[in-house]
């Protein structure tokens, strides 16, 4: 059909070529040369997703000059469009320009069906957009008493034959429907496919005539404390709106051990909290969309992350398996269901679920998307990553192997049982500093960005008042008490006489020390207390002692970088933490933070459906370290309880100073209690 | 592994042989030779379902000799089942006798996986039990915290390597309740898999230990007057309970076109009509259950057969296109569908439903159902097969070609639209016979054996009385009437006068036959009027002309034998049929009534995967003929009309005697109204 006289096409950025006959469509031209270009009518002229700039001129690099009328001249239906729609200027519809001479086409990103996608965070992991659902325009043949198929099998035959997709079928929700959405279109309709794996591709959802309203996906993290979900354009990989709420089973009990507790105290009680937290996300999927404003029976796929013991309230299994050895779960693997298998009433019935598989009874389908988003396994060098939440679950891992395990830092570094804590809200201290020499402390807070001891400080936040330390904040001072020798190696708080300070009280038989005196103005008095050092230290420790039992099982002492994930961990100081002994010792600069790197891996899942075949393989591959049962995790947790820790030796604090040398210890007068507080999972 | 020496193994009936070494067990030499031995258990001793009867003694056609000592010596666990269970004498357990030399073992029916069902009715199609879910028992391996997968993982790595069965997923309602199950059990369950296509075998129920309650499925004729069900055995293929209900539809309209028409009317009004029909599905399940003393959880299997209008509103969908031209079906395929997607709740979520294919848009999937039982495809001669209700489904063919149509006979078949007509039920006249030459009646009533000329007859029918005409009995009344010489070809019946009879009484402008008036006693006067014969002749010239275009299309005059199908089909007298030209002329012993063959059908696709994708081969291949567009169609209908029709030759009636030759045309007479009252679909 093609010979060397016929003009010569070529694709940037992809740099296919290939001849075709004077008058094939650049569309056709794509499709043939295997051409990333977008269409969902398939070239009727309708969709316009097949933009293309032509490039006139010369190009000695290609070898080729293009001349003015290379492309056949604008037509009435891109006249048609750009009036109505407006096209930006050079572009052209790829299926009505027809080739005439040789041409130098570009595909412009967004014609790219598989465009990628630049997440906005600092570690630019690229995102390649192919999602298990797309849409296709197709017309369909009209029925006929001769031959007498379902419409169904009608609207098969034409993805076949206009697309060739084969062995189609369509969800029950969709069927009940497709009649009168083929006759509303008059024949033509456009279908959401949804080929995920190797079951046949299945309609998930008909429009009459081209659906103009877009196609999108909701990743969801689902918290223990919060739901985060971002409501994400299937189409464009973009973002179009993220909100999270409070995750309603708080009411059943704020961390998840209580809620586990909660259903063996009230059997049956799982029903409850699955009806709780369903509802949320549909209040905010419904929110989502609305802002968006966007139909929500265009959302066609939902991704969830979560720890196990929301993977079974989310699923609707009773978590009591999870709350006691051998932390037992119903299933690790990945899961595929429908918006109707989990009652979300919000979204379309047909609408597909994946939920992300569980790495170990304590290591849930959160730490898979962490794993996912961060790539440890394609690390060269060795890494530690770290989402802080209740529980820590921590990553080590490089290309050649990557182990994982959960530790249970408790609440302590969410601000929770720590006496003046609170969570990370307007009012919160969330980053303090103490002068060495006189003790004082200044202090930020959620909600301004002046220092304390900056102008208009009092002003700016006399709305809020000064409320409380949230986590990052009692990581601060912490850090900053030991720093200002406030604090000894062991976690003591000294005494007024001892320190020099009247900010150190005295605090039953222990001491505290006063950040801020609000109770003059109706408001706290913010301290921490020799209970909140304990709880901190429980805390670190823990962190610390799952993070060197990876080590142990790697064969090594230190580790090339740490990334800090979680949204906490995008707070959390990396010097603090290092002072803390939160996190094994590494040069600062090779600390940084992934953010949100849950929610980030549930966003790829839902934008790539081979991702979800990675992580799956990933996550079978990763070896499981459970921390429960390792004897040498006690072992480093008791060896972690000095700050620093007496473990690791700590060059990088050179870049303070030393820490002061003092020792608080009167023998005997601190009453350990809050030290030897049970741990718990949760 | 084996030699010669080894004892020789011969299994009947199969015939298949083998040498073991000596302790070989049974089980274990069955399965090795492809013997069909059923086990739940594996080899446990625990589920008996494995039972031999070992032969003794000198077998010369199989060149062996079997001493008393052939098999080990009956054990403690054979014992303990025979005490508890008893074991038929003679009988072993296959999984605890072991081969010691050389041995004849008999598998009897039961023992045996795919055993054959014979129906009880007279065409004896055999049925291999084969169905899509069966019961395994497994032994799982407990969850450990150093390999930390999910229990459902576990349980398919013991269907793996326990019963060789790869890739097991489970519906999600079964993996909600999974871990409770296993421990329930002690790490020891059964599980139903269901395995239908080519997706992976799938969980749908789990039951801790050895289920003992048996595995059962339901086959469901829906129709649009009844809905039948059967209670299957789906280990046995048994029967174990069968009942009918009204179909609560008819207070949306009694026949099928009334139905579409509330829909019209009321937008919306399917859903309406879909929950009656459901909840109709549940109580009929929850009887048959309650009456079996079977729990409704066994019940993981359901196969629907239903026209096209039912089949619509079974699933939910709205049936207004199958209401007018192009008659165009929603799908026409089969569907696997689960218990949840019909808000079936009666049943298990998981329990699994499967509807047969629809063959055109008045051909519904009880017409395949029919197919299915009655197998025209493999017939060596050329059958007719009617299926008699308000429309009949009417199916031709050999093993060269099959085809299929729908007419639009209406309801009078049934009784309806009949003055005198009623259901089939006691005190209604199924049966009659009018003297030729006293043109004086005799009949025969539902509930009583004995003809009304019988001693007895008036005391037996005493209590119920003489209610009405039921279908076969108005076709019975027709066609004696035709045969005495009250009726002439043209369908009139004849004055006092002409037919000398006081039993013909006027009734308006025209005549009717007096079968009995017992108004004396309160009762209905039951007569046969113009208007009924002139219903008759619609729907028996509607049927006639239905299975003539088929022959046309076969390009043939005559049929080689007719099958009567339908419950009512089961009435109809053969000989009547064709003194009435309701059927093309066969020899009267080549009409046989297949009975409910779409319910034998729906049993059928129940018991057995493999004929699921034989119905739907079949199907796909059936040459499917439209009644409504056919001009053919009219041109026979009108000649059908006379009584027999003019287009046949009718030796057969040689055997009664010619049918006289009377014409009670008058000029005028008789208002055609009730003959050209509009023939409707439904």
């Amino acid at each position: 059909m093609t010979d060397t006289k016929d003009p010569l096409v070529i694709f940037t950025p992809s740099g296919k070529r290939g001849r075709f006959p004077a008058g094939t469509p650049v569309l056709t031209a794509a499709r043939q040369l295997g051409v990333d270009l977008d269409s969902v009518c398939g070239g009727r002229g309708i969709c316009s997703k097949c933009q293309i700039t032509p490039s006139f001129g010369d190009f000695p690099k290609h070898g080729v000059t293009v001349s003015e009328d290379a492309l056949s001249e604008w037509n009435k239906v891109e006249q048609r469009y750009d009036d109505k729609r407006g096209l930006k200027p050079g572009r052209r519809l790829g299926c009505q320009a027809t080739v005439q001479g040789d041409i130098v086409i570009d595909v412009p990103p967004e014609s790219q069906v598989h465009r990628q996608v630049v997440r906005k965070a600092a570690s630019a992991r690229v995102v390649e957009m192919d999602p298990a659902t797309r849409l296709f325009y197709i017309e369909v043949q009209e029925p006929d008493m001769h031959e007498p198929t379902g419409d169904l099998e009608r609207v098969a035959q034409a993805l076949q034959a206009q697309w060739h997709i084969e062995g189609v079928t369509a969800d029950f929700s969709v069927l009940r429907d497709l009649q009168k959405t083929l006759r509303k279109g008059d024949w033509k309709i456009t279908v959401a496919l949804f080929k995920a794996d190797d079951n046949p591709p299945r309609i998930t959802a008909a429009w009459p005539g081209l659906h103009e309203g877009g196609l999108y996906g909701l990743a969801i993290d689902l918290g223990s404390t919060t739901v985060a979900a971002h409501l994400t354009n299937l189409e464009t990989g973009e973002v179009v709106g993220s909100s999270g709420i409070m995750n309603p089973q708080i009411r059943f009990g704020e961390d998840l051990m209580s809620r586990v507790s909660y259903v063996m105290m009230n059997p049956g009680g799982e029903v409850e909290m699955t009806r709780a937290v369903r509802e949320a996300l549909d209040t905010l999927a419904m929110e989502l969309a609305r802002e968006a404003e966007i139909a929500p029976s265009s959302i066609l796929e939902c991704v969830f992350v979560c720890n196990p013991v929301m993977h079974h309230l989310l699923l609707g299994i009773d978590p009591v398996e999870l709350g006691q050895a051998p932390f037992a779960l119903a299933t690790s693997e990945s899961l595929s269901l429908s918006a109707a298998d989990l009652d979300l009433s919000s979204l379309p019935a047909s609408a597909q679920v994946y939920v992300l598989p569980c790495i170990a009874g304590h290591v849930g389908a959160d730490a898979a998307a962490v794993a996912l988003s961060e790539e440890p396994g394609k690390s060269d060098d060795l890494a530690l990553i770290v989402d802080v939440g209740t529980n820590a679950e921590i990553l080590l891992g490089d290309s050649t192997r990557v182990l994982a395990c959960s530790s249970p830092t408790g609440p302590a570094f969410e601000g929770a049982q720590i006496s003046s804590g609170q969570r990370a809200a307007p009012g919160a201290i969330e980053a303090i500093r103490i002068d060495p020499v006189t003790k004082e402390p200044r202090f930020r807070v959620i909600g301004c960005d002046k220092w304390s001891d900056e102008d208009g400080f009092w002003a700016e936040t006399a709305q809020t008042g000064i409320t409380g330390i949230c986590g990052s904040g009692i990581i601060e001072a912490v850090a900053e008490m030991r720093i200002a020798g406030l604090l000894d190696a062991k976690g003591l708080i000294g005494s007024a006489e001892q320190t020099g300070t009247a900010r150190s009280v005295p605090e039953g038989r222990t001491h505290a020390y006063l950040i801020h005196d609000g109770s003059a103005d109706d408001g706290p008095r913010i301290t921490v207390t020799q209970g909140d050092i304990r709880a901190i230290q429980l805390a670190k420790s823990a962190l610390y002692a799952g993070a060197r039992l990876l080590m142990d099982e790697r064969d090594v002492d230190k580790v090339d970088r740490v990334v800090l994930a979680g949204a906490f961990g995008a707070h959390i100081s990396p010097l603090h933490a290092m002072v803390l002994g939160m996190i094994p010792d590494v040069p600062l600069d090779k600390v940084t933070s992934a953010g949100n790197a849950a929610g980030t891996g549930a966003r790829i899942a839902l934008c790539n459906v081979e991702a979800r075949r990675e992580i799956e393989r990933v996550v079978r591959e990763i070896t499981k370290v459970e921390t429960a049962i390792e004897p040498k995790f006690q072992e480093h947790f008791v060896n972690a309880n000095a700050i620093p820790h007496a473990t690791d030796p700590f060059p990088e604090l050179a870049q303070i100073t030393s820490l002061p040398d003092v020792n608080f210890n009167t023998g005997g007068g601190e009453s350990e209690g809050g030290g030897r507080r049970r741990r718990r999972r949760g």
